[in-house]
């Protein structure tokens, strides 16, 4: 038996595995076996418009009628610097000229938008069951608005600080974002990759510190790691990379094969590819101009300038400037569909707590 | 009762709760209150002399009969680098002047020493149950001289890379030390603070890796840990933070008094005061210097131009320069007189294992 069913009771889920939502690498198909397996499936509207996230959980609505997690992020959207997108420009001239990139080009990059009236619409409109928020919470009047459709309110902590920030704010769960999670830290507070806190020590400091549910998350790809984020006062885990290798993931060949080869040893927290410090595996471009540039602009705006060399790289083979999101767990993960893992989880963890 | 009785048969104990041996902040009288409560009490020799070294092990044995843990460091000893010394002396040379202090000023700053035939005789001399070493192990030819003793030895594993390295080179147990802890990381095959790995993730792919029992440590402080580290796969617990803030201690009142106010996000890995990366209160030195800085010298040889400023800010009550160790899981600390908190440990988990 589950030692704490807090957040299944509260969110009406069988199991109490989260599929993070990993913006870019995860679509409907993942949320959808997740939820049918039991767990919650999360689908990331980050990088969505808000016609493409009703079109997506309308997607999944028709295929599942369980509890489903819409995902945003709430960044302070960037304000415009010229200058600084020059001297990164700059600071990445070399690689195109090395890869014969033209310097003037530009090319689409994946835009990550900071929730708005626009996707609060969508959410009213379509009432998922959970919404969760990277990088804090939006302004008070989006946040009363999704109250008024009855979903429950979740965000991430990267310290305590940040917790009791979140339940004040009217979070009705808190996930704790140990610093061994791959992708984005939801730092918020605070912008010092150097202080943050592993899950270990993060987990039963957020327990002590609010009273609402807490959800661990970070370096957890296994059921030893689930029974140990119980045993540190967890209601429910929030697992992203040991997702990451199911088949359902959007993630490139390159991707793939890196996360399968992964060491525990060759991630980092980085702000290369995007502006704001992720976790992701240690490449040309963390190596050289990272793990943290101070040239990167504000985020997403880092990204623009990263794409072409990642377009021009990857048809060859080399992930040299690729953004491969991974926490530092990835050796633990299996080749499982995401249905599968999803039950295997739990029924390995049951049987240790049992 | 104890899911795993690996670390207790093997090493003679009875709770599966190693004492960190922490040197320049515990000594004989921590050891023995552990031991003689049950855990494994160990005793620094890092900043001892061979008879320092000598005389301390034979108090402890005058009060306990039970089995002790010497720890030493083994690093290697660096090169005599009067350009990085003078580079490092200019760095520092503003407090200096702030401080009135004589730029020619030179203190008695406690060495550290490496493992060498002179305290490997204590060693064979005085057979201690365990011996462990930080910084890796040191040369074949010492290793052989200890185990004709049949003592038990132990290292710190960082990655999973050095924990294979340590069981290949004749380890009995591996300390799989997570980047939660406080104190010096055991890195010895790296050099990179950004990858190192948080002991969630850590455990389980050490405990995948090697054959030996593992231990956990860092971000371990209550029973919570306990529990979530055996739940990891570990076969036992080494705890630092948490015992330094019993009275037993030889930390200064400054230093108390920190931890005590200490909050989960005011740690940081810095080279600062010594030469090697270790995890420490950030103050005044690690923020304006540090956390990492190129220009300090090889470890231990740091410390000798940061102890003049300490000497003398800390009888104005100024922990600007105090090298305060400590590790992210502070917080959950007790102030227990030490054998107490091993009991209370030990009663916490077990019945949370019942």
């Amino acid at each position: 038996m589950w030692p704490d069913h807090r957040i299944q009771d509260f969110f009406g889920i069988e199991l109490p595995i989260i599929q993070a939502p990993m913006a870019g690498a995860v679509g409907e198909a993942m949320a959808i076996a997740v939820s049918e397996a039991g767990g919650l499936g999360s689908l990331p509207c980050a990088m969505l418009s808000p016609d493409e996230a009703r079109t997506a959980l309308g997607q999944v609505r028709e295929r599942t009628t369980r509890p489903i997690n819409l995902n945003f992020f709430c960044h302070q959207p960037p304000r415009h610097n010229p200058e600084r997108e020059r001297a990164w420009q700059q600071r990445l001239t070399p690689y195109y000229l090395e890869l014969g990139i033209d310097l003037d080009l530009s090319v689409a990059t994946p835009s990550r938008t900071s929730f708005d009236a626009a996707l609060c619409d969508v959410v009213v409109e379509l009432a998922p069951t959970i919404v969760s928020f990277h990088f804090g919470l939006p302004d008070k009047q989006l946040l009363d608005r999704i109250k008024t459709t009855g979903a429950k309110l979740m965000s991430s902590a990267t310290t305590v600080e940040e917790a009791r920030w979140l339940e004040q704010a009217g979070c009705d769960a808190i996930i704790a974002q140990g610093a061994e999670a791959g992708g984005h830290r939801g730092m918020f507070l605070t912008s010092n990759v150097s202080t943050q806190i592993g899950t270990m020590a993060l987990v039963p400091q957020v327990v002590d510190a609010v009273s609402v549910p807490v959800i661990a998350a970070g370096g957890i790809a296994d059921a030893r790691g689930i029974v140990a984020a119980f045993a540190l006062g967890a209601s429910a885990v929030q697992m992203g990379t040991a997702y990451l290798r199911c088949p359902e993931t959007l993630i490139s060949p390159l991707h793939r094969q890196a996360l399968a080869q992964a060491r525990d040893d060759q991630t980092v927290l980085t702000n290369v590819f995007t502006g704001r410090p992720a976790r992701a595996l240690v490449n040309r471009l963390v190596r050289e101009v990272g793990p943290i540039s101070n040239l990167a602009p504000d985020f997403p705006g880092a990204a623009a300038a990263v794409m072409p060399l990642r377009l021009a790289a990857e048809p060859a083979g080399a992930d040299d400037f690729s953004f491969m999101l991974s926490g530092q767990a990835a050796p633990l993960g299996l080749d499982l569909p995401a249905a599968e893992l999803t039950r295997q989880l739990a029924t390995a963890s049951l049987a240790r707590f049992a």
